[in-house]
């Protein structure tokens, strides 16, 4: 089972296509609002109840100053990926993006594109996908997906530019 | 008095400033290395207890993803002061200003320049000065030791030129 | 009291949040349009003036090359908090942000982020609450408030995935 | 096994932290320089060949235009982790960073931050962590390690300021 | 010939300056979508055939961590254009920019502006005209007609002004 | 007469190059340390007696949130020219040069490089010399040494790789 | 009489500021599109031919790779003010800014905000008000009519405020 | 024929490297101080004059408000390989590569990495080979080279991990 958590529902729209691909490759998913800054305590619950509830690894998307994956990364030893959020008045995304990057040694935080919970997702398969054949086999189904999505597209400009 | 935190004693070089302005001030100090990475249940417990150990302040120093300050202004309602703090390996400081910085709305923190304790400490005493008539004060005489510095440079600079 | 200053009207959007969270915790609240490049004079004697008027905090909003907080900053011993406004014409705020941040050592800004006037109020309040039961209180409760929203949107996000 | 590859001997003083925290966790290591740009068939064949070799995680570390650790990503299903290194001529470690973090969807890259290849050793075991109970004991102890850390510098720094 | 590809269609609106110049120079032109992500063996064919197949320059275009113009030019011993493209979840065009700019030594991408696909196509031209006698002269005649754009734009203006 | 200021005598080093260039020209220079933020009363008084003094031009230097400049061209009609000086601690000069640089409508301030005081001094004399053949003379022979010196360069280089 | 000059008439929606301004102060003034890039020798020609034409100043906007303003500097003594035009495809107005800035020793250009063109002619009117008596006394009623408007909206927000 | 051209002889020092791969590869060179700062009628002259004196490909240099590479793009249509030089005061290389890189349509400038100029005679060497069958199969050498130099260092890293 793969956590994901944001600090706030305004976080969903971003998060929700890490919440869709976990569940195109059928891995269990759960979510909440979980915040650093307005709620430590349940942060420190949560992360620190994780792995007991059977969770795996740790998706947490914020923006801003980005504490929340580096903190619940604080508290767990699952692998924690963190999805930088370009909120409204984020300084262009550099804040989340350097929140998140920059932890020191020790708690290491997966950090992944700006907005790219997609990505945070596939990642968290991947993970998986170490000890879990069923889900590697669909990982290389998918990667000759992306070839099939690319070979259609070269087709379709040969098309435009005839 | 004033609670100094950072999260590692090699920050003490740069978090001295602030300790020796607030002595010079006569306000008590209290000293702790406290990480919200590597101890986040003393990072809570710290600042949740802080209010009634007496503390009307607090400044954090951090480096890098620079949690300290928001996590521990996430846990009381005293005023936190954050001190960016350029680390090694840090992006040019950029990491740390940014992380301190860019707090969501609710969770303030009073974030000063670059390595700039001496200012924490003194941003702390202007705080305790807004209900201590004695610091209130020392400031007014501190204001006037600033123009006296720049007038014996002038002078100084008078005599280079002549 | 706290004083809320800006250089201009049209910079009263972004400072609303400010005169907003100050009126909901009863703080009574002067505000004024003073503005350091055009009214230097005016901004002099509003700074020197505010502590015997009663002001316990100034909160000085401003963009661009923003001059406004440090200066006043220099005619005062009263704490200082500035907000980066994000105008027109910015350089993406980075302007902003670091005209109010990288003051020199002796004149402290409190900085918070970018338009984020309802935590410069907020971190007036605090500023306050240091010396003031009843706002201390208030805060207290403003925290739990901050918990009961956050658990809101987490039963919100379990009924919109369900 | 984790794999860990650079694009040049150079990137060694680097890359040892990454290194050095697998074999301390017990984990066995696989080092090689492959390069992007100089040996794209070597890079081809040691990712699509890595997984029936045996390795579990990729570490990658790369500086300036630092396409390595996102080729591999795109020749495999394993999770690959980058390391931005920040090499001589390299803007600030901009370059290597954003190189790095900024993957397209379909293929994510786990990045840590600039030159922590200790944080990328770590990730790597918390992502074998999550199916190997004897290494997840070891990331317990070694989270408690952390806190014994902090605390024996929050001793020193008491007796540095008495 | 010169081969200009993209990682996806959707880069075909900003990379088609580069089409509409070289067709306007009678300049034949090769397109298609290659995604060095996505399908790294075909671009390492396309990289390592376009020699063969008569292609003198490659242009190609990619956004984000961009590493299309690197990967082609450390298959080929022709010269390759890059190509910033600012995609959506850009961080502002910087990833694109310095992904594509900054090579090791040994693998240059010749790097125009961002977005600035008609640069690259002129470019492109360019190089041909190093040893095409009819190029040359449709060059020394395009630099004619930007002294006419010019010109007539300075009527212009005097038109709107009087 | 040209009058430079800066905050602090240890700007005196980058300032030098302004005094240097405009007694090279003849043009009498008066200099002083007036802080915007440690004297703001001294600078007020500097900038709006400046006219009457005989000065022409004010040259004022600054570091980190650099207000000097832009509050000297608050308080008078004279031109005034900022050099943005990297001071330690100044994140890589970013700060003073947008300090100095982005000033509101009304209030302009004539920016040069970084730490760029040989610049600012050659700006200066051509003010003066827009109304001073004397100066306007020297300035063409000025422009003509320029020239010498990349013809001697010129034959050094030819030299060294012959 | 003050030259402005422009790459391109799309450049004429930001430089009418100066045009204006000039205007309003009685300054005469010529307009002309001039660009580095495309008309190099008509760019030389109007540089060194400015001072003969009776040009007292040149303002001269550029967006992109900026370099109007400085190539026009290195043609003539005149003194020369950089309006950075934040174009289309611009990174976010860093290359203009950075362009016509940062330039060498001996060349220097006065650079004012990013499309800042108002200030660019308030500055050439300063420039021509050190040498003559009714522009100098207009800039005096100028800084006034600025203090009226503060003064107008501080009445203003009381207003609204109550 | 390549022109390698820069504005100072103190840039010597990193543009040799351009100087001596094309020696390596037997591509005879004509090197020169040109500046577009201090000798705009020199670098004009150099420009329009390239081609005629049997050049193929301009090679340029430049520091801080990098002009040189644009401007001689301007006036030639061969070519132009611009060379981002991190000159002292330069604000960390950011303003020579956006100088150089962010050229306006028509006007191409081929730019590589900061301070890498043995690139920009690589690709000035891949430029000529495009129509040179010996500098082609010199450049197939040259890539073969590259693969030798990861092998041998890939040796190395094993010796010293065993």
């Amino acid at each position: 089972m793969v956590g994901i958590i944001m600090g706030s529902i305004s976080d969903l729209k971003v998060m929700q296509g890490a919440i869709d691909i976990l569940k195109e490759f059928g891995v269990s998913v759960e979510t909440d609002i979980v915040s650093a800054h307005r709620t430590p305590q349940k942060m420190m619950d949560y992360a620190s109840g994780a792995e007991s509830r059977g969770i795996k690894v740790i998706i947490a998307g914020a923006g801003g100053a980005a504490h929340l994956p580096g903190m619940v990364a604080s508290c767990t030893v699952l692998p924690v990926i963190g999805v930088p959020v370009k909120s409204s008045n984020s300084i262009d995304g550099w804040d989340s993006v350097l929140s998140i990057l920059q932890m020191p040694n020790g708690v290491p935080v997966a950090t992944v594109a700006l907005n790219a919970s997609l990505n945070a997702g596939l990642l968290a398969i991947q993970i998986l996908g170490t000890a879990d054949k069923e889900i590697n086999q669909k990982l290389h189904a998918y990667k000759s997906e992306l070839i099939d999505k690319v070979n259609k597209m070269s087709i379709e400009l040969k098309n435009v530019q005839n």
